[in-house]
């Protein structure tokens, strides 16, 4: 078999066999096959796609190309969940308390953030003392006691699917739908999941920008779960702004707890409650959607779901203080508000340059060895939707810059603020499974 | 200006600037750009193509990329040929010397072949004593004074597009003929021509199988002729058997010499003179088509071609009696005669297969690495339309081999042959200028 061979076959629109794929990451993974390759084969594949048979294949090639994570030492169907991500989405420090809360395991490993803010990893380490890293057993005992434990991502899981995505990024073959959910369910896969509900967020904030790209997307993964036996939904949920009002995070982690008790932003409690519902049901937790939409939402009225996010952050060497006393999470310097030049609906929020804006403060890396500034970014005070008048707070910059002037500019270019009352766009667009 | 930018733009089916591929083809030959960004690259223009001027300025990248031959010196037009290559393609030993003793001066410079038989500049060191390579100074007063010489590509010519086949050759990115165009075009015009006459080749045993693509790629190149102020004119040639009857490289120089005496095979009579009076008419020989072809065809008839050529051999050191005694070119030890085993008329002959025969008693090169038996090789003695009768011989195997069964079954299966006498196919399909 030779490579050139398989280009050239994928190339002029053929498939190829479990056989061919395998050889290919295999190589590739081994550094058999070189990049110019593998980066030749990634165009051929944009262009040509690949059938559900063959993302299938080139999934558990990369998982294969690895360790894979068994949870065996931990009881109960293991649900996993993964974003797309977004700005604002601090859906996992919400859905995976509540989920366990339910009785459901979650065993979930979490990467760092590269972009605009930290990931679920960074944001957790707001919290001081808070532990990462846990040897494996520690790790499933955490599991079988509080149901839940969150670490980062360690060991050798899909070296294949790391190495390609790096090559991907730099030779304009990232946009390709074979290669995005075969990378998203390879490391899922490779963590040990029995069932996985996906968020694919839609919209001008996320990397899908249009519903139609999204559904594919969705779709292809949940084609990928079920020819691979992990019961697989998708949720296509709304990034046409940001989640919630917190970017940043401290500040997500504070605002994360709000849901946590029962507060806190409508449309972010909707999506959290409805990924939450998905993975419980799959959990076998309950019978069917609305019966586990009732029992989550008592779960964050009754204090059980917060309560599990405090037996969290304390196994794992964290402050439990700062579940009362959010105060107590790391404080930006100075915080400036910014006012509405003109009055009228917001009709939208650009998430992209609020994810900038949180990023310019030091919120997020641009890259991997950057540092992250667990107090700064920014409380979003209007909404879409919301009506505001001249002079209004639109949003706060929390921050530990002197001059915040360009920040608020940015800020104020985020906002469109129209005459008319816009349409509400439902946080949740569609489920797919 | 990044690299990945530019692949994604053609990725997307955008168009470049000249500043933007002189960035990627400099970046790429002085190693800044990797090998998997230009292989990812060459991939986005199979699928999307390039316009003529992305083409030409490609080309003029290329060209510019090393040194750039300078034949002022030589006094005339200077006019080139190239082949895109056959088997038994012996064109260029008969027509620079026809060309030049029409009295337009070829200053050629010739590749070593990687295939089936070598190329010019291999056939040519069949001839004891003939030396490829000349001091600059001796090249050009060769030129001046016998109107010819022909020496091996040295010197760092297009080295970009050296580097860029390479890379084509084993990332299925070959076959693109924005890609191919603007090789060859790139090669010639560093080479200095003033005018350049390509022999495209089309059918079973040339690169170019269909004759719809060999005339696109004819198409491209006399668009960047024109582009760029060079005088092109591409003749599409048939190759759907091999060329002549002698497969080689002492042979085909033997063969080359009848045909300069005004005999030999008909058909490689015809393409020759064709390009001939092209190159001859865009030299400023003769005023028109019609004219050169009947100059040339006494200047084989007279005996000035062939002399032409008997200077040339002698003015870089070959033994000028080859030309009077053939005889004294390399003798293979064994000649194996194949025989007919049905009658009929030749339908077709398989050029491939013949190439690869002649390759295997050692006329080619495998690897680069590889040494040429000039000896050996094929005389075709029946070709396409010729009637065979059971036991006639139908080809002649030279070679220093004792055992020949092997190649005396592919030649047998290489031969097609029929009850009723074919149709004739032309050997010059139609002309581009």
């Amino acid at each position: 078999m030779r490579m050139v061979d398989l280009i050239q076959h994928k190339r002029d629109g053929g498939r190829l066999t479990r056989e061919q794929i395998y050889y290919a990451v295999q190589g590739f993974t081994r550094g058999d096959i070189p990049d110019y390759q593998m980066s030749a084969f990634a165009m051929a594949v944009f262009f040509r796609g690949m059938d559900e048979e063959e993302i299938a294949d080139l999934t558990m090639a990369m998982v294969n190309s690895g360790d894979v994570v068994s949870l065996a030492g931990i009881t109960g169907i293991k649900v996993d969940k993964h974003s797309t991500g977004g700005v604002g989405d601090k859906t996992s420090l919400i859905v995976v308390p509540l989920v366990a809360a339910a009785g459901v395991p979650v065993a979930k490993m979490s990467g760092r953030g590269l972009g605009h803010t930290g990931g679920t990893v960074d944001k957790l380490e707001s919290i001081r003392g808070f532990r990462i890293e846990l040897p494996n057993d520690r790790f499933v005992r955490n599991v079988n006691e509080n149901k839940m434990a969150l670490v980062g991502q360690s060991g050798n899981l899909a070296p294949a699917d790391k190495k390609l995505y790096a090559l991907r990024d730099v030779t304009a073959t990232v946009n390709s739908i074979p290669l995005i959910a075969s990378s998203i369910m390879s490391k899922k896969i490779a963590s040990g999941a029995d069932a996985i509900v996906l968020d694919v967020k839609v919209g001008s904030g996320a990397f899908m920008k249009s519903y139609e790209d999204a559904k594919a997307l969705a779709s292809t993964m949940v084609s990928i779960g079920k020819s691979l036996k992990r019961r697989t939904i998708a949720v296509l949920s709304d990034m046409s702004e940001p989640l919630g009002t917190e970017v940043g995070n401290a500040n997500e982690v504070a605002e994360a707890i709000e849901v946590l008790r029962g507060g806190g932003d409508t449309r972010l409690r909707e999506i959290c409650l409805t990924l939450a519902a998905y993975m419980t049901v799959a959990g076998g937790a309950y019978g069917n959607y609305d019966e586990a939409r009732r029992a989550l939402d008592e779960l964050l009225h009754s204090g059980r779901a917060v309560e599990t996010f405090r037996k969290f952050v304390e196994a794992q060497g964290g402050d439990p203080a700062i579940v009362d006393d959010p105060g107590l999470l790391p404080q930006a310097a100075v915080h400036v508000s910014v006012r509405a030049e003109r009055e009228g609906f917001v009709q939208s929020i650009d998430a992209e340059t609020v994810g900038v804006t949180a990023m310019l403060l030091g919120a997020g890396r641009a890259t991997k060895e950057d540092s992250i500034d667990y107090s700064v970014g920014i409380s979003l005070r209007k909404k879409v939707g919301d009506p505001v008048k001249f002079g209004d707070v639109i949003a706060v910059i929390h921050s530990n810059r002197e001059q915040n002037q360009d920040i608020a500019e940015r800020l104020i270019g985020a906002y469109t603020i129209v005459s008319d009352k816009p349409e509400p766009v439902p946080v949740v667009h569609s489920v797919i499974e």
